[in-house]
């Protein structure tokens, strides 16, 4: 990765011992330090004179040692660095890191040291604890963060609930004081640790608040590295919100050795909702990349034997319903194929045909492996085998198949969330890969974690996810991974580290479904720490289609699939339906196989949280813009600007967009697909369907 | 390994629902089996018409099903069993396993099926729990096992305390109804677990029993795989003992796949002390070498940088005393060294002179490794590193030079208890073990476990032994474990794994001592599952000669630290003392020089538990035996009868004796060396000092 730097570092070192402040290099964002009578470090953000955070505590307790209070401020160090960076993909070619830092070293009255690190941006700040080498605490067992976010007023939020095991949520949008009711209201919550009583008022970063004087801020966390997972805990009272660490079963947050700097607080913010989808400021708080060849890391588009399983015929992940194979059987070959499983070399070929047919990179192929019949892995040492194909899935001939076909296939570790048991595996697997071919991996932790003391964003986790993406690195594998622990911007750092679940994805469409607004959110909340596999590109929306019985609506109109590859943007992204839908569309299948996965720019031109976005995006390897849209369960006309184009360049528009008739629930499959001259004088008002949108391609005439 | 089998197997089957029996194969012993009126299996076993066990239950529960009550015998299995094999190494060279197998197969009204398969043999019996696939439980977590062995009267014990993390103690005898108050007053129990509330009546096995009718009587476990070790509860007023596993510290005992078998359940039983010592009743039990090829297996004797380290002048295992290596610093080379460190290049030259010398097979090296500064494992995630020597070992050239000499040296893994880590590691570690032409490696696990729920003999310990001497095979690997679960046999079904510590060793002359009934007690107890790493070879006995401040004794003569390269029997046989000590008295190291590892066939002439222990042993390699006795603290004169010897043939002994003044505490260097002919019809009256012993070399005339 070439990378261009325009540094101006200096360094102040100030004896003060009173409030420190720093202002990010516009001058918009004002950060203000102290310590109170009682010794306890805090901090205040401004934006444009209007408060983003009020006082807010610092400090971090350990069973060996307390940061927390006693504290007096020895020194200050401040410094600025500006550099322009290259992101190996993303949605920026260019991304700007620049910022004021202020460093606060603190000494208590017990000797205890302590630096906040403060880097303050034009789009928002993050701050993070270092603990030096020092003479009274080596270690620290992490007990409670203290970290608080306290908001002025009673903000209107966007959140999931807390929970140390799953994100698959929707978000509720309730003001703060009101949060933990509407919370506990819903149903659907279903991990194992959802109604643990001390989650009860908590929430999940990243989330979304927007003042009622016009901020939008969002709360998050970057480079989440040796650390637990941070929730929020809400004070309903005051409208504050303090950091709560998922813990081990065992009550322990955290395993510190001294020095460590902990994973960054962010906070982005700005009175305009487009900043806060355009802000770059978790990945720039991320290390630069660890790989130093990254060539080999390549975005795609796939397919999958995936949607499947979910639409209905009763199609499995596993080979077989024989019950000799639930108490682990493994001679497969002795036992009944069940006839419904699509992993099968038949089946697969199709995946292969159709992907080659239409440029499509990469076929996922699920259930391939043994293991699947029984799910029964927390009580037992190993579920899966990662180099142990079913008996219908002819491996060698598919690999051969693909590679002639130019396709590559995508491999999938289910772990069945025994971490320990994957990391055993893990060399095997991987060379297993490398031995067939597979250059990419979709991993996925369903189920309660083992070792049997963690959680699924507890620091063990967390660590582990940072073992398998080394660990992948150095097999030159990229990750797709599921139910991790919430992505906070180390795809910089590892760029292998293509997508994350980490969120209520578009496989809920078969399970209840994803009302429109959800998609309009995560761009502002989930999408902040790093793309997600999402999955977009549902044709066959109406469930009842696929028969047996099978009922439900995704809430989506075709068109809105589309405007989904720009508004949740991945260098991997999955056209998720199934090969015969798109043979159903092959106009609108077009803009699919068109629509690029890595950007040079994009320019958000329209955005409320959780009601629309309308974003053009410029393909990295092309002159092609692409233009999408989308709103939430009301119809709307986006209205777009075209101003950003080149002036004086023409542009002939494809526009793919709802019908006039369209609905996502009575007429999805409703879209017109026209063209039209634009230039960068161009303002052009597009309607979209309650639950739609709308995608353009721009091509230079 | 080749294998001799004079099989005869016949399998009956009964439909009857009374009670079974069945008898040892010479008729000795006697099992009843049957269940009472609340439908609770029992058992019970008789020793030439004296009871042994009294009316005992069986079962166990889980939290998916209880397999505890309600049974009733739906049908009974038998079947006979007798085979010789050859172990790869060991006190015998060839092994009879002949036993009557009785499996009572039951099910109870919820409709749950249970087999407790019972083998008889003439010295004792096993039994399991195996639980086949059924419809009604395919998963079990483990709760309670119910498992009882219920003495007819208040037998004298010989016992550790129950502890899930250490069994490094010294034996207490006391009756069963007053062991508990006898073990909860002793000092120097110092395991986190050791004061669990949970564990005040428990004792470890392997114990032994002696009743006052004259039968001694061993309990332990045979073949434990998959499951978690095994204490035992004691029930003072009625004089039984119950299985109590190790939990992890979320309080769940095992997980269980069905289907499963359980480890065996042992009872070594007879009137002669000897034929407890003799018993090859655990190894039976086991499952054959799972290893084909077993040429690289090879019993050693070696030397160790090591005991300078528990002998003063405060030489450390570190490398550097420098207060930046606490916290991680790991960059070694820019640490001052504290000039305190054996594992250096130059005295480590000197120990393979020594052992090229004299012809000790290898030299371990302790402390060789980055990682030592800082022993906060718990808290960190990696403490050690097995590739990276300190820079004051010059690996390359050790290697080499050893080589040159013919001398191989040992690796040393100390995980600090982090067993997880070390799996991360193990193949990196292993790859350059044999890179650098080491074979063998004794590992360690000093500390609390992490993954951190779980405990030194919890199932996840027992499975991660598994997994290391199982990769180790796939690397022809030997291991000599210490802090590992303690031994059940499993030498038989893993040669690679040549010893173990797993009790209280030799280290301990150093700090406290060991007093003479210790290794006249473990033959009885610990070393019934497997070979001790005990570390003989104590020549330098009184520590105060290390100056420095330096005190204690250890409580044995020089001449008794000979005996115990027989009564303490392993392949892997330490001379723990330094060289120069055994330059000073170089007349008594040509014993240890001598004295095989692996032995043809071996004869136990005077046995009392804690008391006394006579043995004689026939070498593998060359028709010479081998003799030696030990005592307690008292002074005795052993009674050999050499009748054993082939009649006519005549031997020159070679006899290392305790001076007749000698005395562990006052006079333990005082020996003499003499010689004498010997024939099949020699008894000879051999006295023994307080704390003494005695060895004697037998070479054909």
């Amino acid at each position: 990765m070439k990378k261009s730097l325009f540094i101006s570092l200096f360094v102040g070192l100030s004896l003060s011992v009173f409030a420190a402040d720093i202002k990010s290099p516009n001058g918009n964002l004002l950060l203000n330090v102290d310590v109170n009578a009682q010794g306890q470090p805090y901090y205040n953000l401004n934006y444009k004179g209007k408060p983003v955070i009020v006082d807010s505590k610092l400090g971090l307790a350990a069973k060996e040692a307390k940061f927390t209070d006693n504290f007096k401020i020895l020194s200050t160090d401040t410094a600025s660095f500006n550099e322009t960076w290259h992101p190996v993909w993303g949605e920026y070619q260019d991304i700007v890191n620049h910022y004021n830092q202020l460093s606060v070293n603190m000494e208590n009255t017990d000797g205890l040291l302590m630096t906040v690190c403060f880097r303050v941006f034009d789009d928002g700040m993050g701050f993070r604890y270092e603990f030096p080498i020092q003479d009274k605490a080596n270690y620290l067992a992490v007990l409670d963060e203290v970290t608080e976010f306290n908001f002025p007023a009673d903000n209107t939020l966007w959140a999931i609930p807390g929970d140390y095991d799953t994100d698959e949520f929707l978000f509720t949008e309730a003001r703060l004081s009101e949060m933990p009711n509407a919370l506990n209201s819903k149903k659907g919550r279903h991990s194992e640790s959802q109604w643990a009583p001390e989650l009860a008022n908590a929430v999940q970063t990243p989330l979304l608040a927007k003042s009622d004087d016009g901020l939008y801020i969002n709360v998050h966390e970057a480079a989440l590295i040796g650390y637990p997972a941070m929730q929020l805990d809400l004070d309903t009272a005051n409208y504050g919100m303090k950091a709560h660490l998922t813990p081990d079963k065992l009550g322990v947050r955290g395993y510190l050795q001294l020095p460590f700097n902990t994973p960054w607080r962010t906070i982005i913010v700005s009175d305009d909702a487009r900043e806060i989808l355009a802000s770059q400021l978790i990945l720039n708080l991320n290390e630069p990349s660890k790989i130093e060849d990254t060539s080999w890391i390549k975005p795609m588009k796939f397919i999958g034997v995936w949607w499947e399983m979910f639409t209905g015929k009763e199609k499995t992940w596993a080979y077989s319903d024989d019950f000799r194979a639930k108490p682990g059987i493994t001679d497969y070959t002795k036992l009944k194929p069940n006839g419904r499983h699509p992993a099968n070399t038949e089946n697969v070929k199709k995946y292969i045909d159709f992907a080659a047919a239409h440029g499509i990179d990469g076929v996922l192929v699920e259930g391939w492996n043994e293991g699947w019949e029984d799910w029964g892995s927390y009580r037992k040492n190993r579920q899966f085998l990662f180099d142990k194909p079913y008996p219908d899935f002819d491996l060698p001939y598919l690999r051969d198949y693909a590679k002639e076909k130019g396709v590559k296939l995508i491999m999938h570790h289910e772990t069945a969330a025994n971490a320990m048991d994957y990391e055993r595996q893990l060399d095997k697997a991987f060379q297993f890969m490398k031995d067939n071919n597979y250059d990419a991996v979709k991993t996925g932790y369903v189920g309660a974690i083992i070792p049997r003391s963690e959680h699924h964003t507890s620091q063990y986790m967390v660590d582990h996810a940072q073992y398998v993406i080394e660990k992948a690195a150095d097999y030159e594998i990229m990750i797709d991974s599921h139910e991790a622990p919430r992505p906070t911007g180390l795809i910089r750092t590892y760029p292998n580290w293509l997508a994350q679940e980490s969120a209520r994805g578009g496989e809920f469409e078969s399970m209840g479904g994803n009302p429109p607004s959800h998609t309009a959110i995560l761009p502002f909340t989930r999408l902040k720490g790093g793309p997600m596999d999402y999955t977009p590109g549902l044709f066959q929306t109406d469930l009842s289609y696929y028969g047996e019985g099978k009922t439900g609506k995704a809430m989506t109109t075709l068109a809105r699939q589309l405007a989904l590859y720009l508004t949740m943007p991945s260098p991997m992204q999955m056209a998720a339906d199934l090969p015969e839908n798109y043979e159903r569309f092959p106009d609108a299948f077009q803009f699919i196989k068109d629509v690029p996965v890595e950007w040079k720019d994009s320019k958000y031109l329209e955005a409320e949280p959780a009601r629309y976005i309308t974003v053009a995006r410029l393909d990295k390897n092309s002159d092609d813009w692409y233009v999408a849209g989308i709103t939430d369960d009301n119809a709307r006309d986006a209205v777009i600007d075209f101003s950003f184009l080149p002036a004086g360049s023409k542009y002939v528009a494809t526009i793919y967009a709802d019908a006039p008739d369209a609905h996502w629930e009575t007429n999805p499959q409703a879209y017109t697909i026209t063209t039209k001259d634009v230039t960068s004088k161009t303002k052009l008002k597009q309607h979209i369907a309650p639950g739609g949108g709308f995608a353009i391609r721009l091509q230079p005439k």
